[in-house]
């Protein structure tokens, strides 16, 4: 791998900051050393605090070796290989995640619904929603709050609020991957019983961890032995990483299976610098370059927005265009250092273009990346003509 | 994390090389960029030479982000998820890990048998493994050719001609996490199916990949749709996963959850400096090391192996040795800088310590690491009396 290498703007991996990479350049530790338990537990505390957590709250974070896709899984396989009765789940699906979700869930057995928006790229209408949870009995509910396949955002408050009219008891799941560290996201406020995010997206870290955080009520029901009596899985296994996160947190070494030493050394990094920062300003930060990216696409070069835009349903970490011909933008772009991404929708894939905007990309208004990436859509587009 | 850290003498995660490590700081890559499928492409070819596994006997290898129990899992799940009806087991097992895989099988629903050696210490007679195979079917076999909790060594080429005679049908199932890269191993010639280790153990990585080898013969059995017609489970399916490993290694980018870029990197240059060295070459140096180092302890120390040395049960890898007081040596070394495991066998455990000598510490001769340990161990024996 050479040093010189693109600009990468697809929608996670991410660009990381200098101190995040460098702190990939560090020698193993012992996974119970002293020194390692001291920065793992950081990082648990710092993943309570980006998720909006408190520890008065009774939650519980986890960082696993993994994929963000580890994450559902985790979720799927603690519900529904439990001896609980109720195995259905409805999933409110605005993009390709959402169903890979759905698709996860089925894997382990779970009943799934699946509501979908009146046109894609809008949110799912809350009375759609609403009229599912009066209708039937649902164990879970799942939401991704930015789907990565089209950038629509879903409004995840207005959604708790929904739960907690028609049918409070069921959990509320909400797969972060493209918004926690750059969408507004309160875990404990807006009653999420698990959410999920995976480190080389918004908390600027690199990829093959997963992190997720569960509730109170959803740890007393997988920890229950009338629910979970009988450990289902191993390497998912809540029960498994239960007693080895709470450690770390603690203070104490564990062991189940081998932390990765160095990425959770870089993840460390990461999340001080998302809290240096502020969590309200990044949001913010993230929400300035998401607009002034999206207002120079859609005023300046007349596109098309495959999340609805202006709207409350555009994300802030990722843009999603439509263009005549993806192809020539993206080996344009390419040609001239800059990596996007295609679409990823089985009706719309081949239509559009996404362009990520994650972590400093977004945060550090002296990086030019987005302004660079700009003007070489306009150039590929005036070429075309 | 500081630069001035220990040395770090634990069975794993072990100390890197200095390209190993630097390798870790790179840039995200796009993970269907042509530059990381180039990569990707070259670490599945190297790791099926690194099992000693041809193409053309049509093995699959896997490196997933995730830690080597994972391993365990993916056998477990695609093996007794299944709907094959013969679920039963044969698990050799030498020690905790042993132990631990025929724990992750039950909790998929396998039916588990584990033979044990007649003490600890030793490994599994053959002919205990031949009576089994002859009594009963067995849809598959484990054995755990290093036990990393007692440092006893299967002889996996011995136990795979019992197979052979007894019940070739039954899968061969070797857990190689801290035997690939520092012991002889040969995936085809010994009759494989399903072979597994970690990243952070002898192939020099960092923490965080999992990385096996499946036969054709558990391929087809895993794709047959009349025995897995209905997938199960999702991050742990190998018919996720195997499309994808066939595209990175046949040079095409593909996608089912993000690869930990950066970590890859580094396995490629672990991989590169393994099959530099030469698998003979590495093995003997592993050995040379470990000879000298046992020797050391138990002839002029008078110190007892855990693993009955000198036998052909002893592992080349780390050496479990008893000791008066483990908790005093462990700390003896620690102020001198120089980290060690102690024990984590059921009935053992707080007898004894552990000391890896893996990857760059048995192989490049000028660290003096092992001869300081060794000078350690002594001195702080010596005080104790």
């Amino acid at each position: 791998m050479t040093n010189s290498v693109d600009t990468l703007l697809i929608p996670g991996p991410i660009i990381l900051s200098g101190a995040v990479q460098k702190a990939l350049d560090v020698p193993s530790l012992g996974h119970t050393s002293p020194e390692f338990v001291s920065i793992f537990q950081r990082v648990l505390k710092n993943t309570r605090t980006v998720f909006k957590s408190d520890a008065a709250s009774k939650s519980q974070p986890f960082v696993l070796a993994g994929s963000g896709t580890l994450g559902w899984d985790v979720f799927a396989s603690n519900f529904a290989l439990s001896k609980a009765p109720n195995k259905k789940v409805l999933v409110v699906s605005t993009g390709t995640f959402s169903d890979r979700f759905a698709d996860c869930l089925r894997s382990y057995g779970a009943e799934v619904d699946v509501v979908e928006p009146l046109k894609i790229g809008e949110a799912v209408p809350l009375e759609l929603i609403a009229e599912k949870l009066s209708q039937n009995n649902y164990g879970a509910l799942t939401v991704t709050h930015v789907d990565t396949s089209t950038a629509v955002l879903s409004d995840v408050k207005a959604i708790s609020q929904v739960i907690k009219q028609k049918s409070p008891e069921t959990f509320f799941v909400v797969d972060g991957v493209c918004s926690v560290g750059c969408e507004e996201f309160e875990f404990d406020e807006w009653g999420m019983d698990f959410a999920l995010t995976a480190s080389q997206k918004a908390v600027g870290a690199p990829a093959g961890l997963s992190i997720f955080v569960c509730s109170s009520r959803f740890m007393d029901y997988t920890l229950n032995d009338s629910v979970n009596g009988q450990v289902h899985g191993y390497f998912s296994s809540l029960r498994r990483w239960t007693p080895i996160m709470q450690d770390y947190e603690a203070g104490r070494g564990a062991y189940f299976a081998t932390p990765p030493v160095q990425l959770i050394n870089s993840l460390d990094v990461a999340l001080k610098e998302v809290l240096e920062e502020g969590l309200s300003k990044r949001w913010d930060s993230h929400r300035e370059m998401s607009d002034w990216f999206k207002d120079s696409l859609v005023n300046d070069l007349k596109l098309t927005s495959v999340a609805k835009y202006p709207s409350n349903m555009s994300a802030h970490g990722l843009t999603a265009v439509y263009v005549a011909d993806p192809p020539s933008v993206i080996a344009f772009l390419k040609s001239h250092g800059i990596v996007i991404a295609g679409g990823i929708h089985k009706v719309i894939g081949p239509k559009y273009i996404r362009i990520g905007h994650m972590g400093v990309t977004a945060c550090d208004k002296n990086l030019p990346y987005m302004k660079n990436c700009f003007n070489l859509i306009k150039l590929a587009l005036q070429r075309k003509k």
